[in-house]
């Protein structure tokens, strides 16, 4: 009997591939790798959230073997709250990542559920047929690995999200040399972060924004507002060592950053000197140049605690004139107006503000070009499919694998469920699965689909109109004059006379109308169709037009 | 008596000041620059275009005396088709935004209106109290100029859109030789261009791009797609040129791009030597590597030549392996996702694509800070203006005037509105006029307002739920069971049990009211709060709920 392959499906993440969660299956045996969610896209009308579609382990779930965890940050994590309760299986993390999911699961109170276990980097464990080993990865959240995976057809290894810093604020720069042991042992397929592969060069490493933060400290006359991503605990570390460098103390402001702050304090991914870190109440008689606040906010969120600090909304922090704001992140496509309000509106009260178009305050996490050659160097592998980026950056990420000569018969630049199929020589894309990604809104997850969001759409252009016809029951004959109500079509007083016509246009299409009740669908079709055109012609807009019929 | 002051009042633009319109009014004479448009911001829902509020000239219409357009983009010209018929006063502009509004006025009818007055650069004419002399400066199009403006308080420079392109395609770079003779001469008030005043030493030349296009279009295997702007005039020469190289042939594809092109040869802005411009019919037979198209859709449009390209929905072009697109434009803040998703469907399609972030084939039309400071420096102004900018780009401009030393209090940040009065020797912001901007939306403008967009808003979010309560006008009993129709709120297979207890509810709420018609608006009220409540709790959701009573 041949063989069974292995097979690896990624499933979800708004079209950025693996990116929220990866399937890899051998015979009896499934592993999943992350379990991450997306935030909606702008036509996305009133969707929370995005989580990847699990119906193909939901169909398998006695293969399942466990759920593998990269790193902390939502898009490889904020799934789990929604996935756990449905594939009740164990979890395989890090120390500070426990910690994280930890928070978020008890959030969601389905703590209780989880199977959570802490693999240290360098150390190995085996789910079915598969042994993973976790090596330590560069990236904008400490303890971040990529997977070493030894299956039957030979050896992946997952990149996770990285990049190459060399002087790394934790101390722990990505273990090359396991990746290169790896590649001198053979590897049959390479998974590698394609973030950043339009970037040529080298990422500059997270010491970069340390240097600039000390020098706005430095010249700050007043007080300091960093903000950043919670997750970005390097980033909150190099705010505490440049305040305590300046004899500033250090605020939290805003839930998350307060609770991650506290977890890597506990689990001593984050060190303060004594006395820097200060609770808000200790805040009142302290000279503003010796004040940093850390906030979230950084993408514009309306209910961060900076864009409500920007709108003098907070209740503990508003600007001052000397008042200095740093945002140390990088605007996620979509949120660029958010930002820029933002910063527009802290200038207008006085502020010095920098962001990174001004000032070297952020640095990516992920690796560019040159980076990402170096890994394919030195891991060597026979197949490579890239992942978590957008296909123009899995494109790029292919352009490069080619320059360094891994055949393009070999590269497998995937789409959403897609399922590559491997043996030991070969590899082929073997079909689909229903895959894609699950809409979150409000309490119910899923049944938010096209209908529902084609009618938000509809609605948010040019409103509703709901023309409501009473009719006599027995005789099919109108009762009284149609009414016509509407909701972000027209400025009702204004176009009182035109509302007030459709309603006699109504009733006119009624009275050409017939009493047979069978017929009723086509004359509300017909009523559709008149107020459609007769809108239209006056005002070059279509509102959502509702007819409903009443039969009294 | 004491003379008049001047006044300066910067009108519309959405926040960026002074780019739709400024006007300048001394005792009974008002000058009118420019007359843009702005496209809506995201939450404009269903808003098509946004204009400056003119109702300030509308109420002085007596005194104004022409409009002047620095230059035929959209931010500058757009507005006059809905300005020009309220205000029926002569413009004056260069030869090529005369060629480029005549196209814009005649496509709205309102062509016939319109006196337009050809001013060359170096001459000057009067409006009243006002001398005006045109200068040239660089910048994204050909024939863009400033302003010098002779009054009675004294000289204002006005820079327009610019840079300072030493080798510019057209052969005309910015005259600094007669802006250092005015600074020379004595200037009150300079308005400087600050859309990149973020952004540090100099603006690249438009040659870089023409250097990349030739790289580009050498190694093109295939027919090569360059997109940007229908008026970037130099970046189409420069294509021209590049093909013309490479013995290849240019077809324009889409309306604005051909009508711009079309009248930018006719008044010799634009040259081409004999054979390389082609008509589509041409193309037939055409080897592939003979090819290029000029298209629109650099921002991603969804009705543009490129989106219909890539979504292969364009009648006449579809890509092939092998094509080249190059993206010779940087996407506006909010038009990021749309930019991505074409450049993904063109690399899925299998073409090759080259955009900002991965090849030179842009570079700002506008100065950057060393080129700002220059002209600064030239000019010499007493008091100085930031225009063409959102708040923290003019708040920028204003540090890099102190540092050339020009004292605080002698430069204004002005706000959309506030009325500028200035001596000889004296400035200051007296008063704000009702200003700000108006929403068209299909035929109308200005009827959009605030209760229009915030439904449109709630519509968006979660929907609609119609509630239809018919009672008895004589006793005001409840008539039938009450019926409810929601769209955009959730997936009405699934959740018919809630919906159908919701009516339920509704019938309660009636039973405990009262049968007085007074009191229906209490009544309709409490509907809608216990709807509100219910459908919260069942979904965490929010639909607008409009509750509807007929009586019958």
């Amino acid at each position: 009997m041949a063989k069974p392959r292995l097979k690896m499906i990624p499933i979800g993440g708004l079209g950025e591939i693996g990116k929220n969660m990866m399937v890899l299956e051998y015979g009896g045996d499934i592993i999943v790798i992350d379990s991450g969610l997306m935030f909606p896209e702008e036509e996305m009308l009133g969707i929370d959230l995005v989580i990847p579609d699990i119906s193909y382990l939901l169909e398998r779930q006695e293969k399942v073997r466990g759920i593998i965890i990269t790193h902390a940050h939502e898009d490889h994590v904020g799934a789990l709250p929604y996935v756990l309760p449905q594939l009740n299986v164990p979890i395989y993390c890090t120390k500070l990542a426990k910690g994280l999911i930890s928070i978020k699961l008890k959030g969601r109170k389905a703590l209780a559920l989880a199977k959570l276990n802490v693999i240290a980097p360098g150390e190995q464990f085996s789910l079915g047929k598969f042994r993973i080993e976790f090596f330590s990865v560069c990236h904008s959240i400490p303890d971040t690995v990529g997977l070493i995976i030894h299956t039957p057809v030979g050896v992946i290894v997952h990149s996770g999200d990285f990049k190459l810093d060399y002087t790394p604020v934790d101390g722990k720069p990505t273990d090359l040399s396991r990746l290169a042991q790896a590649g001198r042992q053979g590897v049959l397929l390479l998974l590698s972060d394609s973030t950043y592969a339009e970037l040529p060069g080298y990422t500059p490493s997270e010491r970069v924004v340390g240097e600039a933060l000390d020098r706005i400290m430095a010249k700050a006359p007043g007080r300091v507002i960093v903000t950043t991503f919670a997750s970005l605990v390097s980033r909150v570390q190099q705010v505490i060592d440049a305040a305590a460098r300046h004899q500033r103390r250090v605020f939290t402001v805003g839930r998350s950053m307060s609770d991650t702050v506290r977890i890597a304090l506990e689990l001593g991914y984050l060190k303060a000197p004594d006395g820097v870190l200060a609770r808000l109440d200790e805040l009142r008689g302290l000279p503003h140049n010796k004040i940093v606040f850390v906030t979230t906010g950084s993408q514009g969120e309306p209910t961060s605690a900076l864009v409500r600090i920007a709108n003098r909304d907070h209740r503990q922090v508003s600007i001052v004139r000397g008042d200095t704001v740093v945002i140390s992140a990088t605007p996620i496509p979509g949120n660029e107006s958010l930002v820029n309000r933002t910063v527009d509106s802290l200038f207008k009260q006085g502020a010095q503000v920098y962001y990174g178009r001004v000032a070297e305050v952020h640095v990516h996490g992920h690796g560019s070009q040159e980076e990402l050659k170096l890994l394919l160097n030195l891991v060597k592998p026979k197949f490579f499919v890239p992942i978590h980026g957008e296909y123009r950056h899995l494109s790029h990420h292919s352009q490069l694998a080619q320059s360094v000569g891994i055949p393009e018969e070999n590269i497998f630049v995937l789409e959403d469920g897609d399922i590559l199929e491997l043996s030991p020589q070969s590899g082929r894309v073997a079909g689909k699965v229903a895959s894609g990604n699950v809409y979150v809104d409000g309490l119910s997850v899923g049944d938010v689909g096209g209908v529902v969001l084609r009618n938000r759409r509809m609605l948010s252009r040019d409103g509703i109109v709901v023309a409501i016809i009473a009719v006599n029951k027995q005789t099919g004959k109108l009762v009284g004059r149609p009414d016509i109500v509407s909701r972000g079509f027209v400025d009702t007083n204004e176009a009182k006379d035109m509302l007030d016509k459709s309603r006699d246009l109504v009733a006119q299409v009624l009275d050409h109308g017939s009493k047979h009740t069978a017929e009723w669908g086509f004359v509300t079709t017909k009523v559709k169709d008149q107020l459609n055109k007769f809108y239209y012609e006056q005002t070059k807009r279509r509102p959502m037009i509702l007819p409903v019929v009443i039969k009294v």
